[in-house]
């Protein structure tokens, strides 16, 4: 049995999407234990709206809530009994195996690197999303926890990216690249040319440098950047399909002879959408911290729940977080030396 | 008359393609002299194989070629005679009023910053690109001159992108965006944070901090960001277009309904094809500089060399450059202030 634990309160859409995605995951999958977290009461009433006819769901009450808005380490001291908070607390006590939130993401990642701490040997927590590729997904790790990391930082983020491509992607070795302004080694700022030596020496399989062109093409299984560049470049992709679809549309209308193309075009469009769709990746993981946390996203279906709860499952079975520990710590004695030639560049 | 100096040799596709541009500009704006820079043998034979009908060209002998993948100063310090070179030093003596290359794009920063200087105040060059979006044309700033800018350079930039959107894409009153992840001034780095409120004190038209959705949507005319960043967006929206036709196609093969819309579809493919295609904006000025530069794509058409040339001869008939100083001129006494409040952070 796997134990998760659902931020009930977490997300754009209120509980009444979350109690709906935790159902499909029980009735889903047998093997799983669900732990609501939120005002009992609230939760209640939704769960009283379903059937479970697989695994198990039980509330566990939480009375506050971190609002979608709110500085995420004020809100933390202020609501010591938030959903957010009671969750990972759990992790913390090993009551369950992992945590779930659709929440207010610094929330999240704060509570989880206060209260959990970092696996050993890990400098940051970085956030791994999978994004669809001409040939199958492809992992990004960061997009958001980490705005200026290191290069040892970097390196440990391709360390992670490899292990959770591995376990949850299912690739058999990787191909890593780092994001730059260009494929020459000497592209890019002190801290990318340092990253790119460490990772070039180390067993992972780097392919090098990659541009921003190559985000679609499936050239690299694994995506490596800072937060900040990577937590635009996923805003960015999300809204393309949309724009495009807007483009496409408007060009249309001004031909009638398209017009008739678009009717037949729907299924063409409805799957590629599908396809694009953040819902099936279900939640981003919050690779090195001390547990098993799933960000999902803020605007998550029912259906993108049940796949985050999914993926959570899965980190907890493929013990994901003891394979970062094993990858990382032929590499620690390194920490030193990257550190102290950026401080000097 | 405008005189123009079109590096001969620059581009992927070699001294036909730009040299077939600088025929098409000088046919279709007779106020234009263009001077072609590179080796004469070369540039004549290709000049022979067409008719000069409006405008004048004249062949100015540069025997040096900086090749693509040169290292820009070390390529600069051994080929003093190379036609980048030449063009900028044309620009310097005052002999053209601007200067076009679709060649090594960080030789010609270099050569443009250390031998024309920057504009009186200006702190750092950044390259301005335009962007379609769903409500015109969009002015992107920095996308590859500067990757750390400082809190006061993303402030110029913003000068800068306010006065080239009303000069060259028309906008009668900007908007500015300023690049980040989320839309809260506390969001970002403490770089972005300062930058946010010199450009809210300033007399600009800020609409605050812009997500990477926000691309497509035409929610700002002009986007500020650092030069990594930039690069890596406009890398990806480079690629998007065939990407999707690709996933689109893919999709369409599956499905027989789909085959016969796809067929009526291209008239509107075309056009989308057209409309976002880098060919129209042609070229990228390189601004705050003293004097007009203009770095063409690598894989210029003729068609986007003839347009890039446009752009140069807009920047000199509306003395962008004049505008720019005028602008950045009331705000220099803070040049101490941010900067050594980012030092503390």
């Amino acid at each position: 049995m796997i134990r998760i634990a659902v931020d009930g309160m977490g997300g754009d859409n209120g509980p009444a999407v979350v109690v709906e995605g935790a159902v499909q995951a029980a009735n889903d999958f047998e093997h799983l234990e669900i732990l609501l977290v939120g005002p009992t009461d609230i939760l209640k009433a939704e769960l009283n709206r379903h059937k479970v006819l697989g695994g198990k769901i039980t509330i566990v009450e939480a009375p506050e809530v971190v609002g979608m808005g709110e500085s995420p380490v004020a809100a933390l001291k202020k609501k010591k009994n938030s959903s957010i908070k009671i969750s990972i607390d759990l992790l913390h006590k090993k009551e369950v195996d992992a945590a779930i939130s659709a929440g207010n993401t610094g929330a999240m990642v704060a509570a989880s690197t206060l209260t959990l701490g970092m696996l050993p040997g890990v400098k940051r927590p970085g956030i791994a999303i999978t994004i669809p590729t001409m040939h199958g997904m492809c992992c990004t790790l960061d997009v958001g926890a980490n705005l200026n990391p290191s290069a040892f930082e970097l390196f440990q983020y391709a360390i992670m990216a490899d292990v959770f491509a591995r376990n949850i992607i299912r690739k058999k070795r990787p191909s890593i690249g780092l994001l730059n302004i260009g494929e020459e080694e000497s592209k890019g700022t002190e801290v990318l040319k340092e990253a790119y030596k460490l990772i070039r020496d180390s067993s992972l399989n780097f392919i090098g440098n990659i541009e921003g062109r190559d985000f679609f093409t499936g050239k690299a299984d694994c995506i490596i950047c800072d937060g900040f560049v990577g937590n635009v470049c996923l805003k960015m992709i999300e809204s393309i399909l949309e724009t495009m679809i807007s483009m496409i549309s408007r060009e249309i209308r001004k031909n009638p002879i398209s017009s008739i193309g678009a009717w037949f075009l729907q299924p063409a469009l409805a799957n590629l959408r599908r396809d694009t769709n953040y819902e099936e990746a279900g939640g981003a993981p919050l690779l090195g911290v001390n547990g098993n946390v799933i960000i999902a996203h803020g605007i998550s279906s029912a259906r993108a729940i049940r796949n985050g709860i999914r993926v959570a499952s899965e980190l907890v079975t493929t013990q994901a977080n003891n394979q970062i520990v094993e990858a990382i710590a032929p590499y620690l004695h390194q920490i030193a030396a990257p550190r102290n030639s950026q401080a000097a560049a």
